[in-house]
């Protein structure tokens, strides 16, 4: 493997000393940009996921514009059920719409645990594109859902603000949630060392709604199966996770083998530094929201972040994904403010 | 005023030795009944929170059907910007609706601070026929959502995973926010102290959207607000404080004055003992989803609760409104495992 120029991202996963943290964004590539709503009037969310052409142009589109310190493949985490036979739409202002959705034990027969390279291979394909486009310049990062947060849309079927339905199918049919788990599991862990494979430098593991459940309930139904994806990836590539809301679980995190771990705006640095024993790398957490504020105050106020969690063992970078809304100088002000920081 | 005759509950929030803690359950007069959806076929939304008959009656279906040691009033955190001249509606299948959000200074000019008797005595002639009605067996708890939690509905105009909009306002516009939110926490004083004259003997304060601010933000748009309420309230009631996902303000809200504090299912027993110093009364904290476990289930995990958290200053209670599909019997058995409470 040929060297990576800007290396700041990988120091930082390594634990090393930099001169300022590495920046980038969650959903940097998306909504919020001129250039992706562009592709996005031509061809639908699926298309554009799986045309590697299109899927790398969108991933390098924002590094492009604002020169982040790692770019992010362009996917969704729910390319893996569809690759799982469970039939995945994208609705206009619903978002993802699983018309039959998982909801009994008989539903699971179903379910496959596919061959990655017929299946997801266009991912594969994407990859090796972005590493072509992205010349050395900057590490690609590649992610995956967590199992739990999978699960919750398989059988939810949709978006929800409590994903009652995926809680009530793993506390009444515990046994089928865990088949269901496992299953998404092995799948997970294959698709990412295919990854690993076809060139990306570092994996995310987003637990979108681990936060949903109860420190023990997120042992059981969440936890268990992330641990089994890092101890599978961990030899092979820096690991972040990502658990959104899930501060209870920082500790436990920690001693995981991930390289890093993913850290929301409700917790502060000095918490999660307490949290996780202020040895690993953590990520984040600037509230997406907080963008709309002027960028002056953007700028102040992501200085006043770097200070708090510290230059080194850090990567700059939001609590949650960057919303469709925001003005695109405010993004800009979020990424000068990492590259124009100075200790004081 | 005359001895109520079951004070489990207001022993609990003095912080007294008790045999077993007091147990109700958030929305605890809700759709989850049969009962209540009876009266919800015949009656729209306001017409029941602006009836005394209904809204008394309603109050008292759960104590009737399980013998709660605590009736909450059936009302709506959004009669107070209703009363304030805020438009409100509810709309099936979406919950709130306010056709004309508030979205600039410009359009505070249309609130008004109410004179609460003319406006609200509907809620107050309801506290005092459910009083009558209780017959001092239990208390009768009057509630109120936070001034942030408020303004969330009268920006955004709906409910939301992020309220965004909401956010927006509070980042860009601080000083409309900031007017906003003082007006809803005076009129919110006076409502609540008209409660207190009614009848209630303790007031609790809803804060659901706290859990969408960091922590210093919560400080600035929520809890200055809440703690305002409560120095207005405490020398004349109980006042119980309830933000949900703001395990990183339990310090300070331990300091401010409230009897006792909500905990929602993501703090554990322990983690809240030690956040909030081991002193006052806590309330909580069952996962809402969990009521779907089969009966036997839930009784183990209440009696487990109970014995985390202790028997003395705790108050059980679900970490969240109970879901509108939860069987009756899982509702029952939560409420019997408190009242077969035997420490060992």
């Amino acid at each position: 493997m040929s060297k990576i120029k800007n290396d700041l991202f990988l120091r930082a996963l390594k634990g090393e000393t930099v001169q300022r943290p590495p920046v980038w964004m969650m959903r940097q590539a998306g909504r919020y940009l001129p250039e992706f709503m562009e592709i996005k009037a031509k061809y639908d969310f699926f298309t554009r996921c799986q045309t590697p052409e299109l899927a790398s142009e969108i991933t390098i589109q924002p590094i492009r514009r604002f020169g982040m310190d790692a770019a992010i493949l362009f996917s969704d985490i729910l390319v893996v059920p569809q690759a799982m036979n469970i039939e995945v739409e994208m609705k206009p202002d619903i978002g993802p719409w699983l018309p039959d959705p998982i909801r009994s034990a008989d539903d699971l027969d179903r379910v496959i645990i596919p061959e990655i390279e017929s299946s997801l291979g266009y991912v594969m394909d994407a990859i090796k594109m972005t590493k072509d486009k992205l010349n050395h310049e900057i590490p690609l990062i590649g992610f995956a859902g967590s199992p739990w947060t999978i699960l919750c849309y398989c059988v939810q079927g949709r978006g929800s603000k409590n994903f009652d339905k995926a809680k009530e199918f793993c506390f009444t049919q515990p046994h089928a949630a865990h088949a269901l788990l496992q299953q998404i599991t092995t799948t997970t862990i294959s698709y990412l060392k295919a990854k690993v494979a076809a060139g990306v430098d570092a994996v995310q593991l987003f637990d979108s709604w681990g936060g949903l459940l109860s420190p023990e309930d997120y042992q059981v139904f969440s936890w268990k199966y992330m641990q089994q994806i890092i101890d599978a990836l961990k030899s092979q590539v820096p690991v972040i996770a990502f658990g959104k809301g899930c501060w209870f679980a920082l500790d436990v995190m920690a001693r995981s083998g991930a390289s890093a771990l993913g850290i929301d705006w409700t917790c502060s640095a000095r918490n999660a530094r307490y949290l996780t024993g202020g040895q690993i790398t953590l990520q984040g957490n600037f509230d997406p929201t907080r963008l709309f504020s002027p960028p002056s105050e953007i700028k102040k106020q992501v200085k006043l972040m770097i200070d708090s969690f510290g230059k080194d063992r850090y990567i700059v970078n939001l609590g949650h994904g960057i919303l469709p809304n925001i003005p695109v100088e405010n993004a800009a002000a979020f990424v000068e403010a990492v590259k124009e920081y100075k200790e004081e």
